[in-house]
């Protein structure tokens, strides 16, 4: 048994069962392991940002890592920003990357790059694999750390002999630590906070965002009148019919800052202090007022579950029933095809328990209020602020969970950035269905670029804010890679076209060109 | 002044023209002071691989960098395969890369990284700039360092803030020093080497591969009846009429070795000693035997066209005339339409002065050896092996030279790595005729499966290696970014189209599909 063999077997073991993959020479004997074996399915995209993008939904909605196989420093690089969007979710994702043979790397041949030092900015966790014998303990290691905390990016460099060398046997699985309980004294501080009278609120993200920490949180809510928030950025949440609502902090930092001024205290349960998205001249980077009093029940990476459970318990709020989303879907939308009117309709026709992947940014802002009471589904957001995650993600959620709908609702300039996911979703003949909000141009920043007080409104400033001129035709970049397309310029074409979409299979793509 | 028009403007003073750019709001004062200047045209990039690709292909034919404008950490790493290419092309690239605004950085904000990290592997220069008024002085530096040795990366960090404030005064134009002289010594032992009788070859590169260089390496061959050679893959070489041939080194290892097993001496000139792009079970890493005498005349950053002029003078060679190709196009490609007819045909309608970027791989591998007595052109290849290379280039390569075709011959696997590019083309309506060799698969992974002795050849390791199942319609992606694009499917249509992209001028795309 070679190494990859090995690689591939206990990885197996381990649970990993779905590689995505942009392979060349150097992973060649991983390509052949996986080729040669039935409990890994391999996925092919054509462009490595498509792999670590569908790896960071596939890990989101799975609760488990895929492997991702690139293709030594470069195809690493390619999928680096999506692999920063993941680290920034918390996500389980293992990456292989392959590398020269151990012998052939001092030549500095064409391929050869530092990817120790490339894969460091985007990993917990980077390990260059020795010989073929380590290969099958290097996995188990890589799998457990992907499964530690709140979810971990691992990555492994795997040289071309070490692949191609005898190696040992494949190891069984090892379960990861279980998340670290947090002490008494947090929940004992939380508890006193939430009694002193004082205005409190409780953000929660991460293990803090599933459907009974909302529960938890819920109760506290009610039992001392604290208000409960998450970032404007989660990894996953839960929502609609059946599901604790909670507040969510706008993007724009003047926004969050009036949102929570009032607030005198800060109790994070999975996350941490919230923070402007960028900073702006004259502008404070902190939400939160500056004698505000911040505590950390959860950190990141603890049972911030747990730790709400247990602070129900300390504040005798166990007996309480939490308020429950009732389904009171938004009506569709009439009238003008616009933002407001696609978001109403949006909500209305999303079915349930689909996945909701939500790159939408600014046309597509009304999508998240309009749909708080919907059928459940859940909700998966940008958290590390490249664009280009939402058409990847959707592909691997809906490899993950191939009985849902996943409804990718995605800006146009965004789309462009991984515009070869909608390949691999006809290939794969995934339930997604695309919604591209056409505007025509990087709207957010012509927003900021006021914002930042930059006073050049020249045309040639505009241009480079703008994406029109060619404007882009997605039916035509849908269908020439396999998937189905229509493009919409009224609302009645929407609904029609949607609503169909929510009612059959497979993947699709449907062209909103706003006004 | 702020920050951003003071570093603009010494840009400009330093003869930066060009910013391929596609940013986002920590960059906002860098696109503000760019769009109130006249002196540097920015080109919008819907990919970050877009840009850096495009400024490699500007740096190879402008000779000195444009610059590009990217996003913070992930806005860098989705333009770091380009840059690995051009950094192993020495190419002379800029990038500046916004970054949050110097005290925002501590708070961890979702696009905050290491940059510095990020960008070492795929630069040679990397500055933070840490004050506003610091950054004129760091502008001069970058610039001063790309324009140094062959060419080199240069990466920019600025913190928005440094942007945003007060700075000093624009600086003027700093010349870089020149490329240093090789020593006499060198030039001794390569006379002694060439005169002692035994079987030399030169391995030519960089500053070794300009059309007076080949000159002096001809007269050398001449006098000495040493064996001229080139890499497999070059930054950039003057073919075709009136220039001198030489010989290329083949890409697969045991090729390699049998071309040049009987040379018992290898004299580099701007270039290292030539080894395998991959390593492969027991075969040699070296292209040379391992008893091979090896002398560097002039390292990569060396002057070796100085060197190689010093050299003919001590053989006494200058009275020679160098041998230079007459015209003798190929003719027209007949019969089935196959990669041998369309090479036949890409080199009988070549213009004179086209610029060819070759990513073809292996269905273009016939376009080099079929155009070697074409009118005279430049042809361009993949220094770094990481392909997304050609459409980017291309488009760098025509807004170098607006006057001149560039003919951009690309493999459809590379192709969907930075498609993004024809947009851009597009909007510029650059003159660039794209010629897609459609065959559906990444044939060179299936030839290179069976090289590595990975036995597998299931339906599921060949499925990795195959982009059929959709096929790729390129006519659509191209329509869809505005480029208007043809299918051939016969030698005749493939000649009536492409001669007649040859005589117009604008973008096209030519899908060529291979039985």
């Amino acid at each position: 048994m070679n190494g990859a063999e090995s690689l591939v077997a206990t990885l197996i073991n381990n649970g990993v069962e779905v590689c995505f993959t942009n392979p060349g020479t150097s992973e060649m004997h991983m390509v052949a392991a996986i080729g040669q074996v039935e409990g890994m399915r391999s996925i092919l995209g054509l462009f490595e940002g498509v792999c670590t993008g569908a790896a960071d939904g596939y890990g989101r909605m799975a609760g488990k890592p895929a492997c991702t196989l690139l293709h030594l420093g470069p195809g690493l690089s390619n999928g680096s920003a999506n692999l920063h969007n993941a680290k920034k979710a918390n996500s389980p994702v293992l990456n292989l990357i392959g590398d020269h043979a151990t012998y052939h790397k001092k030549y500095d041949a064409p391929l050869t790059s530092d990817i120790i030092g490339l894969a460091q900015p985007v990993s917990h966790w980077v390990r260059t694999t020795e010989t073929a014998a380590n290969l099958p303990k290097d996995a188990v290691d890589a799998v457990v750390e992907t499964n530690t905390g709140a979810g971990r990016i691992a990555t492994m460099i795997v040289p071309a002999d070490c692949a191609w060398n005898d190696s040992s046997e494949p190891l069984a699985m090892q379960a990861a630590p279980a998340p670290g309980l947090v002490g008494e004294a947090a929940v004992g501080q939380a508890v006193e906070l939430l009694k002193n009278g004082k205005a409190t609120m409780l953000l929660v993200g991460n293990m803090a965002l599933t459907e009974r920490s909302l529960e938890l949180a819920n109760k506290i809510s009610q039992a001392t009148g604290a208000r409960i928030f998450c970032d404007t950025f989660f990894k996953r949440m839960p929502r609609g019919e059946g599901r604790c609502q909670i507040e969510r902090l706008a993007y724009f930092a003047e926004q969050g800052v009036e949102q929570i001024k009032d607030m005198e205290q800060l109790i994070m349960v999975g996350t941490k202090p919230p923070v402007a998205f960028f900073a702006y001249p004259g502008k404070a980077s902190e939400f939160y007022a500056p004698n505000s009093a911040l505590h950390t029940l959860a950190g990141v990476d603890q049972n911030a579950e747990d730790a709400l459970s247990r602070l129900v318990a300390a504040l005798g709020a166990d007996h309480l029933e939490p308020i429950k989303t009732k389904l009171n879907k938004s009506p569709k939308g009439t009238g003008e095809l616009n933002p407001r009117t696609v978001a109403m309709s949006f909500a209305h026709y999303l079915p349930t328990q689909a996945i909701v992947i939500d790159e939408s940014a600014t046309a597509g802002g009304g999508c998240y209020p309009s749909s708080a009471e919907s059928e459940p589904h859940d909700w998966l957001t940008l958290t590390g602020g490249s664009i280009g995650f939402g058409l990847p993600t959707a592909l691997g959620a809906a490899v993950a969970c191939p009985d849902r709908k996943v409804v990718c609702i995605q800006g146009d300039g965004g789309a462009m950035y991984t515009i070869q996911s909608l390949w691999t979703m006809a290939r794969e003949n995934l339930d997604v269905c695309v919604i591209i909000f056409a505007n025509r141009k990087y709207q957010i920043l012509q927003i900021e670029l006021a914002r930042v007080g930059a006073q050049s409104m020249t045309k040639k400033t505009l241009d480079m804010l703008d994406i029109g001129n060619p404007d882009l035709n997605f039916v035509q970049l849908s269908e020439g890679m396999g998937v189905k397309a229509t493009r919409v310029t009224s609302i009645e074409d929407f609904n029609s076209v949607y609503a169909s979409a929510m009612t059959t299979s497979g993947p699709q793509l449907i062209e909103v060109v706003l006004p």
